[in-house]
């Protein structure tokens, strides 16, 4: 089991139609400083909170009680000129999860509602099994060196953003969820998923974009604890202590 | 002729290992504070930065002096554990004057060097042309009602993170860059593309991914000013007061 | 008993005269971009941080933990040029309280060591009292009225420094402190005062600055608990439901 | 000629009311996260921002344009869920500059009004004079060694509180303005002042409060210009390559 949530910002679209033309910079400003905020506020429960498509942001929020969201979710109404709702899911595989989050969001009302405002809505399959996270921390090798430092920056970044999106694919095929994490980082919410999966991705990655990925896989009871894992994983591999390019680390006990 | 500026923080991935296996959400809340400290200091001399990486943005920069980007470096450099150097880059396509960007920095380091730390370097390929934005604010037709509201968060995001890719391939192709702004929306620096540009795109783009574009098209002496005419021109079809999905401003005069 | 924690930027003046002369709205910036991220990450467990002197904050922090404060610490260390270090000290006056919390820091190093960085140091004189906090929010009668709307902003400041200044000395001669907190407004940390303590105190306030004060007065295991009965109590007063100008929310159960 | 902005919250007390009793962590993040904004964009424009009361902020805006001003509170009052208004004023004397742009102010309405929202007001008795900033960058010497390392941390900021009221009214009786700017750290924005004032303010001081001041003063047409060359004035004493106590950099030229 693993507990996701999905945060909105409530009537965003048609706010910002009323801000004037010159508004986009204070946008953009706003979106960032929601989110680190609520990174701010998730992780000093264990959670983590991926900025996605910033109006929509997802969180890893397992430890995270609906007393917290909601003091969260207060904190964020009171100090900005917008209010977030949030959908809550529980479910054995994270996409799942992301799924009844999602669910239990729409049911309350359009993400464009007028009257839909400072929700919390929850979703649960639960079927008593044990709550854990699993998190891969995933890089492309060499990146620096053989892109960055070589292609002009939009060509590096699209590499980037064609790689998340094949790789986003891949891992929803196997209940997993992948999010870009910034720089060539990418971070997999991946409960259920084994050795031999990501194996099996990273392969098919190499053949369609020519690049090789590695990855610190994690587990944990939160957020937090997981990703801590992988990053030892992940660590291994890039001070080459291992030959393996996929360290789960239960193997490294 | 349009001014870009790659901004990249300096040695960053290396930087970030030696913060210890826990440092997830306070890179991503770092990232996200400098960025909204970037778009406001640019965002004054009406220069608009794309989070792009956000360990690599990038900044439609006309109108901003080489004294104003020292000034804005040092102030990141000041407040932050890590510094970052830009590189500016002009030319008569957006496209190339990124690749001159890129090329500046390159030509200083790495960007895993340990030495190279606050630097800006330039390069132009000033051929006496006039300088001038023109600027395409892009959304996707109908998504709240037809995705969000309807498809799960992942899948709405994967929807989003899809077409960027398609459009940054397709926008580069005529010179152009695209960017994912948040939500569903793209902004595109196009210096020199014509409304039949945008509308081979579009048509491209609904028969890959069965979406519908519409954008608004400014052009001005700064990206503000030229982002602005172009949400004047989005309003318009938003606001249904024309059957035209693509409004170049200049027409409305 | 009560628990306060002294927190210290490390080394922080010598630090600031290497950033050359133009610094100084920089420090200003991040000063306050410091304190909102502690106030947010105390908050979170329901403490409190007083701005103070930026460079010296002082929270209450009943309830959070030794492991919470290194998470915080690590969090502000990873995040800023600058690191902090905290001296926790429980006693059963608040003033007490805030003389371990300052002597256990300075024990370890100067404020200005080049050595001590982000240490956390202890001091407690337990006598297995019960823990609570005693607050209280103070606001000066009719101040924008009588003040801001009539006298200069500078005019309208030199009056609420002068009564920050009086205030914490009368309640410090009663083993209480008094912060000031933006506005025209007090929060007092005031364990073991009675009704009669702040009468008096508000009397020869009023002798002195000819200004009447009024205040809410709660009680609560963490500083967000006290505070939010101390605020119901002063709304009573700011809504006139009540004659009294000092109510301690006990005597409304 | 110098320009002052008082910068006003609109309706804030109120608002704040409005927010729960349990709102104070809160408003004082919103509170330092305006002042911070503030005086990033203030200082893109070389003016300087003192937080003063919070919910009452002092510029000193020489080279601020109205519209760089109607930029600013139209970027606050997109991003926050409280609005700004301005007052701007020029006078020859610091002090008179507040008091015009406080009447300003007050003339279009209360700080506590429900109609007066988003306004910029200005007052000048321009008399042809030419406009110049000179700012004075104050400390306590041996503050560190001699209270900080030594008191309680509460007992330090009470010296630092006192002093600041006892400054404010000694510079205000000479037309200048006196601001707290954290730590032992105080900025005096002193057009027209001598270096005679200045010893005759260090002395009474030292009479009051048995503590050295020493100062360093500088000009320019703008704050951070001014500043700039106060703080060069203030390293040569730090660093003892002066016997001075109070350094005009003119006279170093």
């Amino acid at each position: 089991m693993i507990q996701l949530t999905l945060i909105q910002l409530d009537n965003y679209g048609p706010w910002t139609e009323l801000l004037g033309e010159d508004r986009e910079s204070d946008l953009q400003i706003m979106q960032a400083d929601i989110y680190a905020d609520l990174q701010r506020m998730f992780a000093l429960r264990r959670g983590l909170v991926f900025f996605n498509r910033f109006d929509n942001m997802i969180a890893v929020s397992n430890g995270v009680s609906v007393k917290d969201h909601e003091m969260i979710l207060r904190s964020v109404g009171r100090r900005y000129p917008v209010s977030i709702s949030m959908g809550i899911g529980s479910a054995e595989s994270p996409f799942d999860a992301q799924v009844l989050a999602t669910k239990a969001l729409q049911e309350i009302g359009s993400a464009q509602s007028e009257t839909r405002k400072s929700i919390i809505a929850h979703r649960t399959n639960d079927n008593g099994e044990q709550e854990y996270v699993q998190i891969a921390h995933i890089d492309i090798n060499g990146f620096t060196l053989r892109v960055t430092d070589r292609e002009s920056a939009y060509q590096s970044t699209y590499v980037v953003y064609s790689s998340t999106a094949i790789l986003m694919r891949m891992f929803a095929d196997k209940g997993a969820l992948l999010f870009f994490n910034g720089g060539d980082n990418f971070v997999s919410v991946c409960n259920g998923l084994k050795k031999s999966d990501f194996k099996e991705i990273f392969d098919r990655f190499e053949t369609s974009m020519n690049l090789k990925l590695k990855a610190g896989i994690g587990f944990g009871r939160t957020a937090l604890d997981a990703l801590s894992r992988a990053n030892e994983g992940l660590s291994l591999i890039r001070e080459k202590k291992t030959d393996e390019v996929i360290i789960l680390k239960e193997e490294m006990l």
